[in-house]
Parts: C-alpha cells; sequence; structure tokens
C-alpha cells in the first residue's frame, strides 16, 4: 500500500442490454466496495454499448484519467463479445490466441466432456502481451492489459474474477466513512452543515434526505475521510447540529465505504 | 413523433453516494424504459462525482452529442447539491432565482406549515432562461435548458419528474424487442448466430447466458429493432436454429424496450 495518495479508478460496463433496461447492473455497486477495501476509490462509471469506436474512446481516455480502468461485460463467444478486441485496438496491439488461456480451456472442456469448438476459443483471444485473469467459476479468463482488467459481466463470474485481482491491486489510502442521521429535513440541516463543511473543508460530507412511512422524513449525514480521528471529530459536530435542531441522532454502524 | 429517425438519449447520474457503494442506482433503468415507450434509445450512462469540472464536462460533451440528457441527483437544498450551479456554467448562463419555481415553493411551505429558509430556496435557483419540471411529490422543480434535463436523485420523485418530462419529448421510431430462449450454452449457438447477425445486419441480436438450479444453463437471445415484422422473421430463424442444436425454443413475453 502506498499510504500517501489517493488512488482512483474507473469502470467501463458494454452492454446493450443494461442501456436497454432489460438488465439490472449488479456490479458497480459490488466493485465499489471491493475497491475501497483495498485502497481505491471508485471515481467514474460509463455504461455504454457493445460498439467499437465507444469501447475504445472510454478505453482510452479513461486509461489516461484513472489509475485502474475496470470493464465488465462483452467476453463471451458469440459475435456481439467485442471487448477483447476492442480493448487491443485500444492500446494498438494484435489480439492473439492466448496460448495459456487455451490451454486451461481446453482441460476445462476435456474434463467436462463438453465441445470447444472455435467460437469458444475465441474467448482465449487476448490482446498480445496481456496477462490473465483467472476464472474460476466458467474458466474463460479475463485479462490485463497494462492498467486496464477485463472482467466478464455476469456478476457471479465477475465477483470471482475480482478476488482474483484485488492483491495486484497497490491501494492508498482507505476512504472511512461515518453516517450519522435524524428526523431533521434537510433544508433545516443546511446552514450547519455549509459552516461544518467550510470548517472541515477536507472532508466529503455528504447529505441524504429520507421518507418513512408514516410521513417521516430526515437526513442522513455520511462524512468520508481517510482520517478516522477528523471522522469522529467531525461526527460528534453533526451530531450536535442534529441535537440543536432538535433532533435525536443515530450513528449508523456503516462498513467503511 | 418523427418516425424515421433514431433519437438517442444519454443520462448522467451525478452522486457520490452511487460511486461509493453506500446507494444502489435505481433511476437508469426506469429512465431506460420510460424512454423507449416514447421512441428514445438510451445510448449512454455516465457516473459521476459531486464535482464541478466533471459535470460541467459531461453536460457539455453529451448534450453535443445526444439528442436529449438527462441528470439525475444534486439539487437538493445543501452545499454537495452544486448541479444547478454546474448546469449553468455548462451553458454560460447566470443562475437565477427562479420566480416561478419560488412561487411555487412558497405557496407549499405555506400549506404545509413548514418553513422555507435560505438553503431551501437555493432549491428555486436555475440557470436564466430554463423552464421548469414539476415535481409532484415534494415541489421543489427539476428544470430544462435546451435538450438537457435536471432531475432529482430520490427515484419517487425522479420518476414523478419523468411523468411530466415525457409528453415533451420528440422521440423517433420505437425500439422493438423478442426474446427466445433455450438450454443451449452460448458456444453452441455462436457460429449459427453469427451467420444471422451476417443476414438481418440491421438487426441488434444479443446473446445472454443464463444458469439455473441443478447446473442448467442455457442462452437468451434478444432481438432489437424498430420493424416488427423483420423481428417476427428473424426470431423464428433463430428458434429454428436452437431446434437444430436439440433445444427448445421459449419465447419470452417482453414488454418492448
Amino acid at each position: 500500500m502506498s499510504e500517501d495518495k489517493t488512488v482512483r479508478a474507473a469502470l467501463i460496463i458494454i452492454g446493450n442490454e443494461i442501456l436497454s433496461g432489460r438488465t439490472k447492473d449488479a456490479n458497480l455497486q459490488h466493485l465499489a466496495k471491493e475497491l475501497n477495501s483495498v485502497g481505491v476509490i471508485l471515481s467514474e462509471v460509463r455504461v455504454i454499448p457493445d460498439h467499437e469506436t465507444m469501447i475504445v474512446e472510454a478505453v482510452n481516455t479513461m486509461r489516461a484519467t484513472y489509475d485502474y480502468v475496470f470493464t465488465t461485460g462483452g467476453i463471451g463467444p458469440t459475435h456481439d463479445d467485442i471487448t477483447a478486441e476492442c480493448v487491443a485496438k485500444a492500446f494498438s496491439l494484435p489480439l492473439i490466441r492466448n496460448t495459456e488461456a487455451e490451454t486451461l480451456m481446453r482441460a476445462h472442456f476435456e474434463r467436462t466432456g463438453r465441445e470447444l469448438n472455435e467460437a469458444r476459443l475465441r474467448m482465449a483471444n487476448t490482446p498480445e502481451g496481456a496477462s490473465l485473469v483467472k476464472n474460476p467459476i466458467s474458466t474463460a479468463p479475463g485479462f490485463r492489459v497494462e492498467n486496464v482488467y477485463v472482467m466478464a459481466g455476469v456478476p457471479m463470474v465477475m465477483q470471482a474474477m475480482l478476488e482474483g485481482i484485488k492483491p495486484e491491486l497497490i491501494g492508498g489510502k482507505t476512504m472511512l466513512s461515518r453516517a450519522v442521521a435524524s428526523y431533521i429535513g434537510e433544508g433545516n440541516m443546511a446552514a450547519g452543515l455549509t459552516a461544518l463543511q467550510d470548517k472541515y473543508s477536507q472532508l466529503d460530507i455528504g447529505s441524504y434526505p429520507f421518507y418513512k412511512a408514516g410521513n417521516r422524513f430526515g437526513t442522513t449525514i455520511i462524512l468520508r475521510h481517510t482520517d478516522a480521528h477528523l471522522l469522529e471529530k467531525a461526527m460528534h459536530e453533526v451530531a450536535d447540529l442534529m441535537r440543536s435542531l432538535g433532533g435525536e441522532p443515530e450513528f449508523q454502524d456503516m462498513s467503511d465505504g
């Protein structure tokens, strides 16, 4: 871990089925939490179609901007799976049959007695020089080129791939967070919160209204920073602000993130 | 409706809470389906933090690229709600107190006996010349500048705002879709699907693997186009392909989208 810097990542979700509304993305939230646990902050996400120009452009823009880029989707055996060739194009690398991937897949298909046809072998194609990302679920691997990690879109497979990637990531300081809520409207908290944000300008102070049955509404305040001591101090000032407005602060137990 | 062209939209989801993984976005899928019902195709989504430069850049890039741009999030009363001022900056317009919005809010707060303080009045700020997007849930409106619609992030409020926006949208041809599934692996379908994609090059043919309990796996094929007749024809060819591979095609009832 490099404790003195912020390490930022981007996610590119590739798939017409997310944009059409047919499938609900289930990878963003998981990736955000897992990255945070190793000191990497998810800073931008793009959802784009299975479209060559858009994939190449997104990969190139984001790999130049962020420490890590992750992609999900488009690495299956069918004609609409074009992520590997697009990432190769983005890096101006040839797309090759990766012999390590092919060996893994041949062994798997022999074991399971299924046919390893030409379409399935496409899943062993990677940009030249890519290193593989293991797939303990269904064998066909993801891969990494420089700071870009290419993963499957199926959540179960993506999650398994990410487990293998995590130990490789060099994170910075871990973003910690604390939350406190009360039945005080956001508009009543606003002036006091602005003063606190001015005082603790280094903190990320987020204000999130909520509604509960019985027309009860209130606000959750989330404080985020890498310094636990500073967070505690600021959180107690937010709680004092809530009390001064007649609220009863509830400190919420949060996993860091 | 302009029946002869494709109308495309982008969504900008603004919010640290989505990127941190604390909150799961619930607006993308709803917007995708609703837009499709009026002939507008959601073509790209970006999730970005409450960060001025990034919001301005995303708004300007996307409003130049797409027919419509929608934003969600960042229009509340607190210091971290900066969407309105960022959209004003993107259009080089001054941010003003919108008198129509102020009137609506004063009436609402009088009716409900709550205090309309300066923080809450910030929610009546819009870029000069913006038209309002009604908020039947909690009054504080969204707004529109040219082809950019600014909406709340809270799903209930966003959905109500979108209902008011929909009649204004000038859609193109409605994207229709048909789905057929069978217990044939994606890798076995691939060669036949490639041939069908070549034959029906104008169709968007998506292939989605699925896994069910009992180690049963298969593939759903989604066909998308604006021509219902063409879709039916292609769908029956996909079904024939499944039968030729020993599968039993199940035609899935889909709402269009």
